[in-house]
Protein backbone atom coordinates (compact mmCIF):
# COMPACT_ATOMS: atom_id res chain seq x y z
CA UNK A 1 0.00 0.00 0.00
CA UNK A 2 2.61 2.56 0.90
CA UNK A 3 4.37 2.18 -2.55
CA UNK A 4 1.06 3.43 -3.98
CA UNK A 5 0.37 6.14 -1.66
CA UNK A 6 4.81 6.77 -1.96
CA UNK A 7 3.81 7.08 -5.93
CA UNK A 8 0.67 9.91 -5.28
CA UNK A 9 2.97 11.93 -2.61
CA UNK A 10 5.50 11.94 -5.12
CA UNK A 11 3.42 13.61 -7.76
CA UNK A 12 2.03 15.98 -4.66
CA UNK A 13 5.24 16.86 -3.66
CA UNK A 14 6.06 18.06 -7.13
CA UNK A 15 3.13 20.02 -7.49
CA UNK A 16 4.40 23.12 -6.10
CA UNK A 17 0.54 22.94 -3.90
CA UNK A 18 0.72 23.08 -0.17
CA UNK A 19 0.08 20.24 1.32
CA UNK A 20 -0.27 17.88 4.80
CA UNK A 21 0.47 13.94 4.61
CA UNK A 22 -1.52 12.77 7.76
CA UNK A 23 -2.13 8.41 8.37
CA UNK A 24 -5.62 8.45 6.77
CA UNK A 25 -4.78 10.74 3.89
CA UNK A 26 -3.72 14.20 2.73
CA UNK A 27 -4.36 16.96 2.63
CA UNK A 28 -3.69 19.72 -0.15
CA UNK A 29 -4.42 23.13 -0.89
CA UNK A 30 -4.79 25.35 -4.34
CA UNK A 31 -7.24 26.61 -6.69
CA UNK A 32 -10.28 24.16 -7.54
CA UNK A 33 -8.97 22.92 -11.07
CA UNK A 34 -5.45 22.77 -9.58
CA UNK A 35 -6.24 20.58 -6.85
CA UNK A 36 -8.67 18.23 -8.47
CA UNK A 37 -5.95 17.98 -11.58
CA UNK A 38 -3.51 16.73 -9.50
CA UNK A 39 -5.83 13.96 -7.71
CA UNK A 40 -6.69 12.43 -11.04
CA UNK A 41 -2.79 12.33 -11.60
CA UNK A 42 -2.32 10.52 -8.68
CA UNK A 43 -5.39 8.37 -9.05
CA UNK A 44 -4.48 7.38 -12.47
CA UNK A 45 -0.83 6.79 -11.62
CA UNK A 46 -1.78 4.18 -9.69
CA UNK A 47 -4.68 2.50 -11.69
CA UNK A 48 -2.11 1.84 -14.43
CA UNK A 49 -1.06 -0.95 -12.51
CA UNK A 50 -3.81 -1.46 -10.66
CA UNK A 51 -7.51 -3.54 -11.91
CA UNK A 52 -9.53 -1.33 -9.34
CA UNK A 53 -8.16 2.05 -7.57
CA UNK A 54 -10.53 3.35 -4.85
CA UNK A 55 -10.09 6.80 -4.22
CA UNK A 56 -12.24 9.52 -1.42
CA UNK A 57 -11.93 12.83 -1.81
CA UNK A 58 -13.58 15.51 0.79
CA UNK A 59 -13.40 19.12 -0.45
CA UNK A 60 -14.14 22.03 1.32
CA UNK A 61 -14.08 25.41 -1.33
CA UNK A 62 -14.05 28.52 0.78
CA UNK A 63 -13.70 31.72 -1.13
CA UNK A 64 -10.99 33.64 -0.32
CA UNK A 65 -9.39 31.47 1.78
CA UNK A 66 -5.36 30.46 1.96
CA UNK A 67 -2.99 29.42 4.39
CA UNK A 68 -5.79 27.06 5.96
CA UNK A 69 -3.42 24.28 6.09
CA UNK A 70 -2.11 25.60 9.38
CA UNK A 71 -4.83 27.95 10.15
CA UNK A 72 -7.15 25.62 10.47
CA UNK A 73 -5.79 23.63 13.29
CA UNK A 74 -4.44 26.80 15.00
CA UNK A 75 -8.24 27.71 15.20
CA UNK A 76 -9.25 24.66 16.92
CA UNK A 77 -5.76 25.11 19.28
CA UNK A 78 -6.99 28.62 20.04
CA UNK A 79 -11.02 27.39 20.67
CA UNK A 80 -9.14 24.83 23.25
CA UNK A 81 -7.04 26.87 24.98
CA UNK A 82 -3.42 24.56 24.19
CA UNK A 83 -1.65 22.44 21.89
CA UNK A 84 -3.36 19.53 20.85
CA UNK A 85 -1.47 16.27 19.07
CA UNK A 86 -0.85 16.80 15.23
CA UNK B 1 -16.49 26.18 13.07
CA UNK B 2 -13.17 25.84 15.36
CA UNK B 3 -15.93 25.94 18.30
CA UNK B 4 -17.67 22.85 17.61
CA UNK B 5 -14.21 21.20 16.67
CA UNK B 6 -12.73 22.18 19.32
CA UNK B 7 -15.09 21.21 21.59
CA UNK B 8 -14.73 17.43 20.13
CA UNK B 9 -11.40 17.18 20.73
CA UNK B 10 -11.49 17.98 24.07
CA UNK B 11 -12.99 14.78 24.08
CA UNK B 12 -10.63 12.77 21.97
CA UNK B 13 -7.94 14.14 23.93
CA UNK B 14 -9.37 13.42 27.48
CA UNK B 15 -10.06 9.94 25.85
CA UNK B 16 -6.84 8.51 26.30
CA UNK B 17 -6.92 6.87 23.21
CA UNK B 18 -4.39 8.41 20.61
CA UNK B 19 -4.90 10.87 17.76
CA UNK B 20 -3.77 13.51 15.39
CA UNK B 21 -5.32 16.56 14.32
CA UNK B 22 -5.19 17.56 10.77
CA UNK B 23 -6.88 20.42 8.91
CA UNK B 24 -9.78 18.22 7.34
CA UNK B 25 -10.16 16.16 10.07
CA UNK B 26 -8.83 13.91 13.31
CA UNK B 27 -7.17 10.09 13.15
CA UNK B 28 -7.74 8.37 16.24
CA UNK B 29 -6.39 4.54 17.07
CA UNK B 30 -7.90 2.51 18.99
CA UNK B 31 -10.06 -0.67 19.79
CA UNK B 32 -13.32 -0.52 17.65
CA UNK B 33 -15.71 -0.10 20.14
CA UNK B 34 -14.19 2.37 22.17
CA UNK B 35 -13.18 4.66 18.35
CA UNK B 36 -16.74 4.07 17.51
CA UNK B 37 -18.06 5.38 21.51
CA UNK B 38 -15.98 7.88 21.23
CA UNK B 39 -16.88 9.72 17.61
CA UNK B 40 -21.03 8.77 18.65
CA UNK B 41 -19.83 11.21 22.18
CA UNK B 42 -18.34 13.84 20.01
CA UNK B 43 -21.52 14.15 17.49
CA UNK B 44 -23.32 14.31 20.59
CA UNK B 45 -21.86 16.82 21.80
CA UNK B 46 -22.25 18.98 18.88
CA UNK B 47 -25.60 17.64 18.04
CA UNK B 48 -27.18 19.10 21.66
CA UNK B 49 -27.00 22.56 20.02
CA UNK B 50 -27.10 22.13 16.13
CA UNK B 51 -30.25 21.28 14.24
CA UNK B 52 -28.63 19.40 12.04
CA UNK B 53 -25.11 17.86 12.12
CA UNK B 54 -22.98 16.18 9.11
CA UNK B 55 -20.28 13.76 10.20
CA UNK B 56 -17.75 11.60 8.07
CA UNK B 57 -16.04 8.82 9.52
CA UNK B 58 -13.64 6.28 7.48
CA UNK B 59 -12.54 3.39 9.20
CA UNK B 60 -9.22 1.45 8.58
CA UNK B 61 -9.63 -1.61 10.82
CA UNK B 62 -6.58 -4.13 10.16
CA UNK B 63 -5.95 -7.11 12.65
CA UNK B 64 -3.25 -6.51 15.05
CA UNK B 65 -1.74 -3.32 13.73
CA UNK B 66 -0.95 -0.33 16.37
CA UNK B 67 1.09 2.30 16.24
CA UNK B 68 -0.36 3.03 12.82
CA UNK B 69 -0.90 7.19 13.42
CA UNK B 70 3.07 7.29 12.85
CA UNK B 71 3.72 4.03 11.37
CA UNK B 72 1.97 4.71 8.05
CA UNK B 73 3.21 8.02 7.37
CA UNK B 74 6.74 6.26 8.04
CA UNK B 75 6.36 3.85 5.62
CA UNK B 76 5.33 6.44 3.48
CA UNK B 77 8.28 8.31 3.99
CA UNK B 78 10.22 5.07 3.08
CA UNK B 79 8.68 4.37 0.34
CA UNK B 80 9.50 8.35 -1.03
CA UNK B 81 12.82 8.15 0.47
CA UNK B 82 12.56 11.13 2.29
CA UNK B 83 10.92 13.79 4.96
CA UNK B 84 7.38 15.03 3.52
CA UNK B 85 5.30 17.63 4.71
CA UNK B 86 3.01 16.37 8.02
CA UNK C 1 -17.39 -7.82 -2.98
CA UNK C 2 -20.93 -9.06 -2.88
CA UNK C 3 -20.43 -11.59 -0.77
CA UNK C 4 -19.23 -9.51 1.87
CA UNK C 5 -21.98 -6.47 0.95
CA UNK C 6 -24.69 -9.50 0.87
CA UNK C 7 -23.29 -10.42 4.47
CA UNK C 8 -24.13 -6.57 5.74
CA UNK C 9 -27.54 -6.52 3.46
CA UNK C 10 -28.79 -9.36 5.68
CA UNK C 11 -28.24 -7.47 9.10
CA UNK C 12 -29.30 -4.59 7.82
CA UNK C 13 -32.78 -5.88 6.49
CA UNK C 14 -33.47 -8.02 9.61
CA UNK C 15 -32.81 -4.47 11.73
CA UNK C 16 -35.71 -3.49 11.60
CA UNK C 17 -34.66 0.04 10.42
CA UNK C 18 -35.49 1.53 6.70
CA UNK C 19 -32.73 1.06 4.09
CA UNK C 20 -31.97 1.76 0.87
CA UNK C 21 -29.42 -0.28 -1.23
CA UNK C 22 -27.48 1.70 -4.36
CA UNK C 23 -24.79 1.38 -6.28
CA UNK C 24 -22.31 2.68 -4.17
CA UNK C 25 -23.21 1.94 -0.22
CA UNK C 26 -26.57 1.45 1.56
CA UNK C 27 -28.19 4.44 3.38
CA UNK C 28 -30.20 3.79 6.61
CA UNK C 29 -32.50 5.62 8.92
CA UNK C 30 -33.29 5.48 12.02
CA UNK C 31 -32.14 6.92 15.69
CA UNK C 32 -28.68 7.51 15.75
CA UNK C 33 -27.60 4.81 18.50
CA UNK C 34 -29.26 2.06 16.43
CA UNK C 35 -27.77 3.15 13.36
CA UNK C 36 -24.41 3.22 14.54
CA UNK C 37 -24.71 0.01 16.40
CA UNK C 38 -26.19 -1.76 13.20
CA UNK C 39 -23.29 -0.56 11.39
CA UNK C 40 -20.97 -1.52 13.90
CA UNK C 41 -22.52 -5.05 13.36
CA UNK C 42 -21.88 -5.30 9.70
CA UNK C 43 -18.23 -4.11 9.88
CA UNK C 44 -17.73 -7.12 12.56
CA UNK C 45 -19.94 -9.71 10.84
CA UNK C 46 -16.69 -8.42 7.97
CA UNK C 47 -13.77 -8.28 9.93
CA UNK C 48 -14.21 -11.49 11.44
CA UNK C 49 -12.62 -13.43 8.06
CA UNK C 50 -11.01 -10.84 6.96
CA UNK C 51 -7.58 -9.06 7.98
CA UNK C 52 -8.16 -5.43 6.94
CA UNK C 53 -11.68 -3.93 6.16
CA UNK C 54 -12.58 -0.39 5.23
CA UNK C 55 -15.65 0.96 6.20
CA UNK C 56 -16.87 4.42 5.00
CA UNK C 57 -19.92 6.67 6.97
CA UNK C 58 -21.39 9.46 6.15
CA UNK C 59 -24.14 11.06 8.97
CA UNK C 60 -26.72 13.52 8.34
CA UNK C 61 -28.53 14.07 11.50
CA UNK C 62 -30.92 16.34 11.59
CA UNK C 63 -33.42 16.99 14.73
CA UNK C 64 -36.86 15.71 14.24
CA UNK C 65 -36.53 14.63 10.43
CA UNK C 66 -38.24 11.28 9.56
CA UNK C 67 -39.34 9.60 6.12
CA UNK C 68 -36.19 11.34 4.69
CA UNK C 69 -34.52 8.13 2.49
CA UNK C 70 -37.73 8.93 0.23
CA UNK C 71 -38.47 12.85 1.54
CA UNK C 72 -34.91 13.40 0.08
CA UNK C 73 -35.20 12.20 -3.23
CA UNK C 74 -38.91 13.85 -3.71
CA UNK C 75 -37.57 17.37 -2.98
CA UNK C 76 -35.27 17.08 -5.42
CA UNK C 77 -37.09 15.52 -7.94
CA UNK C 78 -39.90 18.82 -6.61
CA UNK C 79 -36.90 21.28 -7.38
CA UNK C 80 -36.24 20.01 -10.82
CA UNK C 81 -39.51 19.52 -11.67
CA UNK C 82 -39.57 15.93 -12.73
CA UNK C 83 -38.67 12.05 -12.38
CA UNK C 84 -34.94 11.54 -11.96
CA UNK C 85 -33.53 8.19 -11.95
CA UNK C 86 -33.04 6.81 -8.90
CA UNK D 1 -30.62 22.40 0.21
CA UNK D 2 -32.92 20.51 -2.43
CA UNK D 3 -32.51 23.57 -4.78
CA UNK D 4 -28.78 23.25 -4.86
CA UNK D 5 -29.16 19.67 -5.30
CA UNK D 6 -31.77 19.91 -8.19
CA UNK D 7 -28.85 22.73 -9.76
CA UNK D 8 -26.65 19.50 -9.73
CA UNK D 9 -28.91 17.10 -10.54
CA UNK D 10 -29.72 19.17 -13.81
CA UNK D 11 -26.33 18.79 -14.77
CA UNK D 12 -26.11 15.61 -13.95
CA UNK D 13 -29.62 14.48 -16.31
CA UNK D 14 -28.12 16.52 -19.28
CA UNK D 15 -24.52 15.33 -19.22
CA UNK D 16 -25.65 12.09 -20.96
CA UNK D 17 -24.05 9.84 -18.13
CA UNK D 18 -25.73 7.07 -16.67
CA UNK D 19 -27.12 8.11 -12.62
CA UNK D 20 -28.73 7.03 -9.43
CA UNK D 21 -30.00 9.59 -7.50
CA UNK D 22 -29.95 8.30 -3.45
CA UNK D 23 -31.38 10.35 -0.54
CA UNK D 24 -27.37 10.70 1.16
CA UNK D 25 -26.32 11.52 -2.84
CA UNK D 26 -25.96 10.93 -6.48
CA UNK D 27 -23.52 7.55 -8.17
CA UNK D 28 -22.52 8.24 -11.81
CA UNK D 29 -20.94 5.81 -14.10
CA UNK D 30 -18.54 6.54 -16.62
CA UNK D 31 -15.08 7.55 -18.42
CA UNK D 32 -12.69 8.78 -15.65
CA UNK D 33 -12.39 12.07 -17.65
CA UNK D 34 -15.83 12.71 -18.11
CA UNK D 35 -17.24 12.25 -14.81
CA UNK D 36 -14.55 14.02 -12.52
CA UNK D 37 -15.40 16.88 -15.07
CA UNK D 38 -19.16 16.58 -14.67
CA UNK D 39 -18.33 16.45 -10.43
CA UNK D 40 -16.51 19.80 -11.21
CA UNK D 41 -19.64 21.58 -13.24
CA UNK D 42 -22.05 20.76 -10.76
CA UNK D 43 -19.34 21.85 -7.48
CA UNK D 44 -19.22 25.47 -9.46
CA UNK D 45 -22.55 25.64 -10.36
CA UNK D 46 -23.27 25.47 -6.24
CA UNK D 47 -19.94 27.79 -5.76
CA UNK D 48 -21.35 30.52 -7.68
CA UNK D 49 -23.49 31.68 -5.14
CA UNK D 50 -22.35 30.10 -1.75
CA UNK D 51 -19.22 31.20 0.39
CA UNK D 52 -18.38 27.70 1.48
CA UNK D 53 -19.05 24.48 -0.64
CA UNK D 54 -18.79 21.11 0.68
CA UNK D 55 -18.38 18.32 -1.62
CA UNK D 56 -17.61 14.25 -0.63
CA UNK D 57 -16.27 12.26 -3.54
CA UNK D 58 -16.26 8.50 -3.95
CA UNK D 59 -14.83 6.72 -7.19
CA UNK D 60 -14.59 3.20 -7.71
CA UNK D 61 -12.40 2.92 -10.94
CA UNK D 62 -12.78 -1.29 -11.81
CA UNK D 63 -10.64 -1.77 -15.15
CA UNK D 64 -13.11 -2.88 -18.18
CA UNK D 65 -16.25 -2.36 -16.01
CA UNK D 66 -19.79 -1.09 -17.06
CA UNK D 67 -23.38 -1.33 -16.39
CA UNK D 68 -22.57 -1.37 -12.87
CA UNK D 69 -25.19 1.12 -11.91
CA UNK D 70 -27.95 -2.13 -11.93
CA UNK D 71 -24.81 -4.45 -11.69
CA UNK D 72 -23.66 -4.14 -8.29
CA UNK D 73 -27.50 -4.24 -6.97
CA UNK D 74 -28.01 -7.29 -8.26
CA UNK D 75 -25.14 -8.87 -7.46
CA UNK D 76 -26.13 -8.04 -3.59
CA UNK D 77 -29.20 -9.14 -4.29
CA UNK D 78 -28.03 -12.67 -5.76
CA UNK D 79 -25.55 -12.80 -2.70
CA UNK D 80 -29.10 -12.76 -0.47
CA UNK D 81 -30.92 -15.01 -2.62
CA UNK D 82 -33.74 -11.85 -2.71
CA UNK D 83 -35.00 -8.40 -3.59
CA UNK D 84 -33.72 -6.06 -1.18
CA UNK D 85 -34.68 -2.03 -0.69
CA UNK D 86 -33.53 0.31 -3.40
Amino acid sequence: MSKYVGRCLEIVDASGLDYRLNPMGTVVEGPFDEVLGLIARCHKAVAKDCDRVSTTIKIDDRKGASGELDGKVRRVEAAVGRKLRT
